[in-house]
């Protein structure tokens, strides 16, 4: 299959891309100063631009989304707005542009994380940010049929310890090498609506 | 206890309102061109002013969210955002901006719905909303004890089937009265980061 793969020079990214070449697709990658294709997907029209560059693609794998981390008293609106932006609409809107670009069975598989069903204090933007990403993957998945959309909801990755581990004290890390597979299930897979929970 | 209901005069509102006077609290309705006190909660600023006005109170309680319906492929990137700032940033600013102004033990209890768990055609951007701030009440929660914060996620109410009962075919609704109880027991009791559920 020919997969864009928004991040993919990241962490969780370049995991993702070795294993979907492993498994002999052609990946894509996109970032915003990195990648084959650079567009910044918290931005609606550079991702129209991306689409009408990338042409038909088979699969839409997001590895990347940007959110603040501060006490809810220390969030500004703006706060919220940006979390909002960097990773709740760019993928929605990944999806939304998507349906006109993808396959006719073609999958979008976008990235959430631990925090929707377990936050840690600081969180409460990525939480709410996670949360608005898996519900809308539920509600998408009925209605872009036959297309296909899925979540992967990771918890902190054993790569990151060294950068997060100190906010998931006692909470067991996930290696990227599993998180990766739970991308190549979607993409391969006939799932729908599915937040693949790694936690 | 004095207590701030947004949106009191809607249907929901209106319910909610009567359950907590029946308790014998003290109620101030607020909407934006209905109730005791006239402020739009989509625009932080007016939150603010709200909050100036009302001065110190014990609850508050959200009974209002706009959100645009439509299949995803006709919804906007505009239309994802409307439902954010109707319904997401706009309670979460009430709890944010609220934690300087409730009661040292006082509580928020905030407005969602079944379409995060169990969306409907159209529902994208609902169910996406709904998800938004049920993860943030998790969140949000863990910080801001002593004070307290739960949400209310209902299915269609009984005396809203005339007008949305299509969209739920076979789905049994659920009477006002049971939803203002759960507000009931969200001020009154000691919960806090919980979703009331009743669907
Ligand atoms: N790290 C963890 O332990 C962990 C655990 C669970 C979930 N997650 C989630 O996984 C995602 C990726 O995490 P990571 O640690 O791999 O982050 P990362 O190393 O910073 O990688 C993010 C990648 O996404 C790209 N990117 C970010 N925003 C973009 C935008 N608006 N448009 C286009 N490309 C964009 C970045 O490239 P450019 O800078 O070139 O744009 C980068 O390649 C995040 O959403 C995070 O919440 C992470
Ligand atoms: N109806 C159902 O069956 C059902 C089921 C589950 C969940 N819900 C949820 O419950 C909530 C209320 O539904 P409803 O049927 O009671 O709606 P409604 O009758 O339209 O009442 C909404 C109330 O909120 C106020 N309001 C709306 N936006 C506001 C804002 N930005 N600032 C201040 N006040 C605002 C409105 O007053 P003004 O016009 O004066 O501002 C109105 O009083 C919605 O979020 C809905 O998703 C409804």
């Amino acid at each position: 299959m020919k997969i864009l793969l928004i991040g993919g020079v990241g962490t969780l990214g370049t995991a993702v891309g070795s294993a979907l070449t492993e498994r002999e697709h052609e990946v894509i990658t996109v970032g915003r100063a990195t990648g084959d294709l650079r567009f910044d997907i918290s931005d609606p029209e550079q991702t129209a631009a991306l689409y009408e560059q990338a042409g038909q693609v088979d699969a839409v794998v997001s590895t990347a989304g940007d959110v603040p981390y501060k006490p809810v008293v220390e969030l500004s609106a703006e706060d919220y707005e940006s979390a909002f932006r960097g990773k709740v609409r760019s993928q929605i809107e990944l999806v939304r542009q998507g349906t006109r670009r993808v396959a006719e069975r073609g999958s979008f598989t976008l990235i959430t994380g631990v925090l929707s069903r377990d936050p840690i204090p600081t969180s409460s933007a990525a939480s709410m940010a996670n949360g608005a990403v898996e519900a809308f993957v539920l509600a998408a998945a009925k209605e872009i049929a036959p297309q296909r959309v899925n979540a992967v909801s990771p918890t902190v990755f054993t790569e990151s310890l060294e950068k997060y581990g100190s906010f998931f004290p006692g909470i067991p890390p996930v290696d990227l090498a599993e998180v990766a597979q739970a991308y190549v299930r979607s993409v391969e897979g006939a799932d729908t609506g599915r937040i693949y929970t790694l936690s």
